[in-house]
């Protein structure tokens, strides 16, 4: 060990550069190895606080670094308050540096998932188009302004709104112009700018309760809650909800659908109804605001239109990519009334849950050059062909149990005998298979009476990858009680 | 024209097709046309309400069509709720159908920007590494396993928050492993987490007021007021913030800092108070919510390493790519105190703000392959040639204007005379130059003896692409007072 020549003889002793046991690399940034290594020394408490260093020239001789490196490291150190420089008593480990060590993360690093998922809710997420997206990712970031790497606007990449406007009038019947559509990065990012916070363009407490169906995801119900928005069901019959019951609830303003495919029950809201409930909103001064989360998925004729081309003054339409392509890209749509495009867009100022500009300008392309499109179509025959394998499946396997919800959507609802919903998903829990009850659905105020199905399973069948639905479904029949 | 040898000629007569002048693309979707065309007839007006369509036989040989597709057409439009089909009256245009005509969008299609722009805050966007980021993108999505594109994980993709908790040592001198860190959308959408809703992690109405520095972002503060939270500003010096001040306010528990390049004024906070805050902290039971909004960008020496090493269980560390690579990525992260991790993830749960999953993995492959470091280097060296090109040409153009916050960042702080800083902004915007004053930042709270600063220019220097700075610069000195 040798001696170093400090200035500060006088002084406590200090541990040489070697006492330091410094870890340094050979090569490379020598200052950020020095200053790492003596954070590092000094977290796990070998450097005490109070404990004079060497003078920098007698580490930088002991390390073999040049003095300036070893002059750079204490200066930084001391600037992040490691270390504590006193004129005449040299460098020394701030008093107050020691900490607790962190913390050991207590979280599992990942759950493992069921055997079998037949949970809702969820395309397969093997048949995300990979290649067909990164090829119009590079044609859009090539083509792309510079602008677009900027702040960007609160209503999303006029792109986006340009080719939405027309593929939704195409594809859905929607009417509306780029102007009118805004950019959110999901349903519940929607619902967040339009009851949410100060900035809500429809304040609970303004707008009155509003209108849902029945049955629907607890999750919504739990966001609408949250915002204080108390929810007054509907009841559901075979022609979706009954709409007619509106004007019994005076102070209800605004209603709230899913129109091509009620969730979870899965049939279209009736014709007539369409037209009433549009009616009704007019009459009252009120809005439909239209949730089409899965209205490309229909397979034995052309998907129903949206309601919000009966209306565009009257509908709030809401779509996003979540069920079509990945929720995993964060990014939807809100087709909007006039009225309400600035009111949307000052809440949408707060700059949060803008989607990826990256990834708008991407989604506009793939759609214009047809790859979305192709993307469906392809989704559609594929999901027809689950959906066919289930019923199949069923017939074979337990012809007792009533499917409904089949003409369209990821789903299918199963009917169970009252009382028996629960045990099923147990024995189904058993045999490592997830999916959901009928009553994780039902809106908590409806009485039995207003109940078209007591007990029911909701099977998922866009989840699982090809290869696994087999599986699953065998694990489904299985789990299913036998004849009453 | 062609009689139709409809079924109900005691009825009143109905249009032949030919009458409804529906304009048919010669080939394609041809059901689909024949919809469009229907629906903009009603919409137009042209078909009013209660008029009779001819038979789907009648008008399927007017127009050339099979019979399947007119009578799919017609029964779609019934399901959508155009058209009302009552048996033994035939097809009729649906009486509530005639709407408002869409309203025009009163919305301009883009507002003109500014000639020259200098506001602070955005990285010049013309920069952004496109070819190195879509061939990041390619390597990441190739790579990513399938359930990269499912629904996802509140706490963000793993192989970001690994790669970051490296790189934020690093680079920023932060303490953490990747189970502490959560991705979300921005700096704005951190602050909701913590304050916002009634999922707050730090409830105003159990924290107390917010202590922060005396100048910062008006969008912040308005976030904050909108989430209910009372700031208390504490006064700045060259030092930086006051937080000596912090034990006089003894309601306070929290404080926002920015404390390695305070914003906008532009120095470190000093070493001493590093320390003196987290101690603070310590003791009060507090946390300190550090804004690390640009701290790679430091030009003449190694950046000031974050305020979290020094204690993560008492800071909350806050960062985004906005500065260093784009806003328009919508990517941002929080380090955690270990008991916040789930009360943030929970708060997360609402599914709003997640970022993009994949652009989560493109920066994730970009951060380890070294695509980042690399940029940040090059945006390093270009941002310290426009502080110096700044520099040189106020020492030319107007020596007697004193410039300060040099050190770091993407913007620099001029020192006006007291009183001149509203007509210095007239007089560049008559210019076409785009800039901000000082009194825009700062807290209304404040008082002037705790000002360092009464009237100055934020001048951002990054925001021009490269050919249009020069001109910016001219436009700025030709818009400063002379020697007064």
């Amino acid at each position: 060990m040798t001696d170093t020549p400090g200035t500060h003889r006088t002084e406590p002793a200090h541990p040489t550069g070697n006492d330091l046991h410094l870890d340094l690399p050979a090569t490379g940034g020598r200052r950020a190895a020095l200053m790492a290594a003596l954070r590092e020394a000094i977290r796990s408490g070998r450097l005490a606080p109070g404990t004079r260093l060497p003078p920098y020239r007698s580490l930088a001789a002991d390390l073999g670094l040049a003095r300036n490196t070893a002059a750079e490291a204490y200066a930084e150190l001391v600037a992040e308050g490691w270390l504590t420089a006193r004129q005449g008593s040299g460098t020394t480990v701030a008093e107050r540096a020691e900490s607790a060590p962190p913390a050991r993360s207590r979280r599992p690093s990942a759950r493992p998932g069921p055997v079998h998922d037949l949970r809702q809710g969820q395309p397969d997420a093997a048949s995300f188009p990979r290649g067909a997206w990164l090829a119009a990712a590079r044609r859009a970031l090539t083509a792309a302004p510079n602008e677009a790497f900027g702040p960007g606007d609160p209503q999303g990449r006029r792109e986006l709104r340009t080719v939405l406007a027309d593929y939704l009038a195409r594809a859905r019947g929607v009417r509306t112009d780029p102007d009118r559509i805004v950019i959110c990065s999901g349903f519940a990012h929607g619902l967040r700018l339009l009851f949410g916070g100060t900035t809500a363009v429809l304040p609970p407490a303004e707008t009155g309760p509003l209108a849902v169906e029945s049955y629907g995801l607890a999750f919504h119900r739990g966001l609408l809650a949250a915002a204080g928005v108390a929810t007054v069901p509907l009841p559901l019959d075979e022609n979706g909800a009954q709409v007619g019951e509106l004007p019994q609830h005076r102070d209800v303003r605004t209603v709230l659908l899913t129109p091509a495919h009620q969730f979870p029950t899965g049939g279209p809201l009736h014709a007539g109804r369409r037209a009433a409930v549009v009616d009704w909103a007019r009459g009252r001064g009120g809005l439909v605001l239209e949730d089409d989360y899965d209205g490309e998925f229909r397979y034995d004729r052309q998907p129903v239109g949206a309601v919000q081309g009966l209306d565009p003054e009257r509908v709030v339409y809401l779509g996003t990519v979540s069920k079509s392509l990945s929720p995993a890209l964060r990014l939807g749509w809100m087709v909007l009334p006039d009225h309400l495009v600035d009111r949307v867009l000052a809440a949408k100022g707060q700059r949060e849950g803008w989607a990826s500009a990256l990834d708008q300008l991407t989604l506009a392309e793939f759609i214009d050059s047809g790859g979305y499109d192709r993307h469906v179509r392809r989704m559609r025959r594929r999901y027809r062909d689950r959906r066919d394998q289930l019923v199949g499946a069923l017939a074979a396997a337990a012809p007792h149990i009533e499917v409904s919800g089949i003409a369209a959507g990821l789903h299918a609802v199963l009917r169970l005998e009252p009382g028996t919903e629960r045990p099923v998903l147990a024995a189904a829990a058993q045999r490592g298979l997830a999916l959901d009850g009928l009553a994780d659905y039902r809106h908590p105020g409806i009485g039995a009476d207003a109940m078209p199905i007591t007990d029911g399973l909701v099977v998922g069948y866009a989840t699982p990858p090809e290869h696994a639905y087999p599986a699953a479904l065998a694990a489904l029949c299985a789990a299913l009680p036998p004849p009453g």
